[in-house]
């Protein structure tokens, strides 16, 4: 027996998660001997990878959204870096650095239901095993996948990206100017800002609670916009939508600013007739769409490897230290402290 | 010299229009022995489309909307049934019945920049030509050509269309029947509600002045909504994105609901977190596009042409009668006094 410190749901939360409450640290024992059920593996979490989408699963089941509901009481789930320890197929031996979506735990019995989304991390170019948490992982692929497939990108077009340094946002920034877009970006604060700018290669950005987005994309966007790429939705998408071009698309990734309020609190969005004054299209994306993941994953594979190995593409993680701290780093997300994408290091891959 | 009666746009309206401030009937002369300016076409008016999207038109100039703004002390632009009398150009001939977008007036000078828009009445099969101001006009092409881009209607789903006994709602209605969809329409009168669901054949329907969208599309359409054809927006928008299914589409052609309210009292739409929730595609269309007419134009001639002519489509027109009787009949789309799509006739056509 082990002791095995989990970040466990306890109670849904109505708006912001508190620690203590909504989320809590506690040890359990792990039983390192047991053999698996039957398809299932005993896994060790190195890297955790928290992202914005996690806060819609701390919900009652029968809230009709996508993905699983977290079941109470048991570990958040998390996209994470991980060694088998014991496995009961064939696919899997025992060593086998994979990633999957594991308990925010330092153990998982993992049962057999998740273990078709584990696969095995290939890593020829030698990569540091942190960018299978974001650049590389779920968030990597989504900012590709979506930015290719509704962006529609032509070089010279504008796109403007909200939380731009985030995990999704940091990439399709990155890959805009790769287009020969010109990027435009919002982020929280202005050390972000600095990133963005001076890091990452964005042409023009702006902090958020310093400007109001309907002033910056006047100031910063006179041409309009043809792509906005929304991580954040309420007044941000509001703005934007005004700002758009004629014919211009609207990713839609993820609406942060409200996720931690009740529906009532949420932002009304009035000017909703650009829609069709402009003819903009808006499409909304979620990457374990099996048609869109299949479509792109090889490519993108392949590209960001190496683009990441050549330095093209620089991966920015807000990286916390210990499964203690969990809580915290998961809280970060939504309290803007963060710095780039969000990823909770147990302990060092070995 | 004559008398032209028509319907000018005096001053611009901060919510609804109201006759004799707004929109006023003047009578002016005319001289119909003037040979038009070079380039341009005299014409007599026979019947008017009046069509929501001019609400837009009645604005300032420097406002950025699609469309042109309608000039003051001029009349109103209209979609018009006319005969030419006069012609300086040899793409018509005196006499010639066409469709252009000429003044809510009795006669026209046609200025040379309008020009391209005219052409002929073609009507081989005999068709009434008030069709060519709805089912065979911009209406009827606005709503075949969204309906198959925008909308990717499948055998077996199911369709949602406000505004469902208007111009463009009645037509995507029967498509949609004859398509093999599921088609449920909203309206704002039992009138209207009988005219869809028992003349036009629309599988279901509710009047909105009686029952929520929230309510009625919980009882007709427990599947989901493959597809939302949007007329009105506002809160009916709203209802139908938590009604729609995963992969939906929302047709955006209009928010009539929103026309004739300030930016600031127009209804905030809370729940576009669905976008991503559901992986929705919404996109804004207006025929005016050269690309989506261009496409669409030929097919939709032919087929429409032969539907009206077999009584598989039905086109239901709200007639009024006499130029006097223009503003009234403006206004009866937006206070829901009319029946079908709205046209006046100022002349039988002659």
């Amino acid at each position: 027996m082990v002791t095995n410190t989990a970040l466990i749901f306890k109670k849904v939360p109505e708006s912001l998660p508190v620690e203590g409450e909504h989320i809590v640290i506690e040890h359990r024992d792990f039983d390192l001997d047991a053999r698996p059920p039957e398809g299932g593996l005993t896994v060790q979490n190195f890297l955790l990878s928290f992202d914005p989408y996690q806060r819609g699963c701390l919900r009652e089941p029968d809230e009709a959204t996508y993905g699983p509901s977290f079941p109470i009481n048991e570990p958040l789930l998390c996209g994470a870096v991980s060694r088998i320890l014991k496995s009961t197929i064939p696919e899997f031996n025992e060593g086998d650095l994979v990633w999957g979506l594991f308990g925010a735990e330092q153990y998982t019995a993992v049962p057999p239901v998740l273990v078709p989304q584990v696969r095995k991390l290939d890593n020829p170019l030698g990569l540091d095993p942190i960018v299978f948490t974001g650049a590389l992982g779920t968030a990597g692929l989504s900012a590709y996948a979506s930015f290719y497939e509704i962006g529609k990108p032509k070089p010279g077009q504008t796109i403007y990206i909200s939380a731009a340094s985030g995990g999704v946002g940091q990439i399709v920034g990155q890959l805009a100017k790769m287009e020969g877009l010109t990027v435009i970006g919002s982020v929280g604060s202005d050390e972000k800002l600095d990133l963005i700018v001076n890091e990452l290669g964005f042409d023009a950005g702006f902090n958020y609670k310093k400007e109001s987005p309907a002033a910056a994309l006047n100031r910063l966007a006179p041409q309009g916009l043809d792509i906005y790429y929304d991580n954040v939705g309420g007044e941000t998408l509001s703005a934007a939508l005004n700002a758009m071009k004629d014919f211009g698309r609207v990713v839609s990734c993820g609406m942060i600013s409200q996720y931690n309020l009740s529906p009532e609190d949420r932002y009304g969005v009035k000017n909703l007739g650009q829609l069709f004054l402009k003819r903009l299209t808006v499409q909304g994306f979620i990457i374990s769409d099996p048609e869109i993941m299949l479509k792109y994953v090889m490519e993108f594979s392949i590209k960001m490897s190496a683009y990441l190995k050549e330095g093209k593409v620089k991966s920015i993680e807000s990286l916390t230290v210990g499964i203690e701290n969990a809580a915290q780093s998961f809280l970060s997300m939504y309290s803007g402290a963060n710095f780039g994408k969000t990823v909770l290091k147990i302990a060092n891959v070995a």
